[in-house]
């Protein structure tokens, strides 16, 4: 027993996921740079290395910094970066070979001036997100990104880098390829205007549903999905996993039932869980899926019981008339995270089983 | 510059709303037991410590722990206690004074059984908020606890506590008075059965926006709230504070912007800022407003700008013509959020300004 909010890694169903997507990139002949934002630990990053993977994608220059510290010499930092960042960039650049992202020539421009080692850059592309990156016709801002490059003989242009985020809205394995198909049509025309330019440039793309989904990646370099080593209730709700697959459940001790309205409260909340929900067709928002803890692992999710709000440190279950008395006050029972990244972060460390 | 999002913690901003409370509760003669979830901070427990605050409250013996540590020696832990937890609570209460809540006999009965060092009980009571407690009419299930009790020379009732939390439905001074009068008279009830039992019962209540906007706690004898320290965009819109009162901004610099869509893209995101929001009368989410920082502070909430959309790491910021060229790539803006107790637990760390 764990007596308070421990998040439980199941160190098999994580192998099992990385060897799958480790396999298909061998297959395709792409290079797997997985995105370490979603573990943020030396441990599972060193699984990763034992299988083979040499190079990595991080969310921030203080991960890059973490990961590096454990001997990882290839880095994309993949958020457009903060310009003025350049001291911690060029510390990271001397040691390691640090490629950045930016969505803007402003961001290359004032590097460009401050820049002291070596780094690759990345254009990222927004290929209907719309979160950020060039948009495919804005070639004015584009190349004027490409003269700044070209001055500064430290940057070198390494490709069209895109994360198709809004595979996230999708739901069936249909609408993920058809996201798909359309990133990989307009990143493949830029990279025909500019291959002759930069003959070595490459393409990287980078969701965990359509690195889970498809199976085909010709014409792609590079993919950095992060989520797929531990999946989660989101990844499932997408279709781009099987629950069965969801290699993280956060262990919770009972502290309240009440019958009345057949709740049962969980210490464990918004600082373990975030507030992260997946709604049902119904409107009924769940923040996690409830399963029976075993030796060495989890049962499959229990029908009848749902994560139905989190505050701080609180979460209500709802039960049904069925289900209420299957735990009693002071058993620890597991929960399925909707986003298991937020939730590594949140928690900053594992009980491996 | 910050170059990477930072809790900036304003501290003659947090010091008044401190005082503030610390006045009222004087006047009141009520004991202001703090909850320190807010910024699980040595340094501003430190600062209350400073004011004469010797009573604390925490949201879990994780948290009782940290704060023991740094000489806090009367501690309330103000969730259910999980039962099987003896080993941290004799450990604990062996130091310091120590209460615990509980919300049924069953957690006291298995608590009772493991019990090594004395502590204090109180029994949690549903005023409405309907998370956890006992319901007021649940007389058998308290009846049973005290029973308990009474069989277990360790542990001491010291009385009713409530935590009324639909406060935060509220939107007006009135509604906030009118739940708090309901909840008041819930306890002195209880407390009228019981009091020739029990005759040092005390009532002990705690939500942030009734604690902001009662001037009188006639019947009450301890206070504890916790938000107040810094507030949030969540307190100013239920009326409990003034966004000028507001302690806490997050710094972020500014990484991308799209004019196409009048966006700005921030280095901030939900691993900073947590994803509550606040939802506008039109529909639109928000996940903070925005402050242009200056020297020792910072201005206030611009019109005309306002966090749309956060993931992971990124921010989006919806900008008007108007606001669109106020900032640029590299500049850092600050933002108010919405949850500071949940920000501050995302980032560990202020820097005091």
């Amino acid at each position: 027993m764990y007596h308070q909010p421990t998040l439980l890694l199941h160190k098999q169903k994580a192998l099992k996921n990385m060897q799958f997507m480790l396999e298909k990139a061998r297959k395709n002949e792409v290079r797997l740079r997985p995105h370490f934002k979603t573990h943020q630990s030396h441990e599972v990053g060193r699984w990763f290395r034992e299988m083979g993977v040499q190079a990595i994608t991080v969310a921030s220059l203080k991960m890059a910094k973490y990961f590096a510290q454990d001997g990882w010499e290839d880095i994309t930092v993949a958020i457009p970066f903060a310009p003025y960042n350049h001291i911690e960039i060029n510390v990271l650049a001397k040691k390691i070979s640090l490629n950045l992202i930016t969505a803007s020539p402003d961001n290359v421009q004032i590097l460009s001036e401050n820049l002291a080692e070596k780094v690759g850059i990345y254009l990222k592309i927004d290929v209907g997100t719309h979160r950020t990156g060039f948009l495919p016709h804005e070639k004015e801002a584009i190349e004027k990104t490409f003269e700044i490059i070209d001055n500064q003989p430290l940057i070198t242009f390494k490709g069209f880098l895109a994360h198709a985020g809004h595979t996230y809205n999708a739901r069936s394995h249909a609408e993920i390829e058809k996201i798909y198909h359309e990133s990989i049509s307009i990143l493949q025309k830029l990279k025909n205007q500019y291959i002759s330019r930069y003959p070595h440039l490459e393409i990287s793309v980078g969701d965990t549903p359509s690195c889970s989904v498809i199976n085909d990646f010709s014409g792609v370099d590079e993919i950095r999905p992060g989520n797929f080593v531990f999946y989660d209730l989101m990844q499932a709700n997408i279709s781009s996993c099987e629950e069965a697959q969801i290699a993280v459940a956060l262990a919770c001790p009972i502290i309240a039932k009440h019958k009345e309205r057949l709740q049962i409260v969980i210490h464990g909340g918004a600082v373990h869980l975030s507030k992260d929900n997946v709604v049902l067709e119904n409107g009924q928002k769940y923040f996690g899926k409830i399963v029976k803890l075993q030796e060495n692992g989890w049962s499959e999710a229990i029908e009848g019981l749902l994560l139905v709000s989190v505050s701080q440190e609180h979460g209500i279950i709802q039960a049904t008339p069925e289900t209420f008395d299957l735990f009693q006050i002071g058993d620890e029972i597991g929960i399925l995270p909707i986003h298991s990244c937020l939730v590594a972060d949140l928690m900053g460390e594992f009980c491996v089983i």
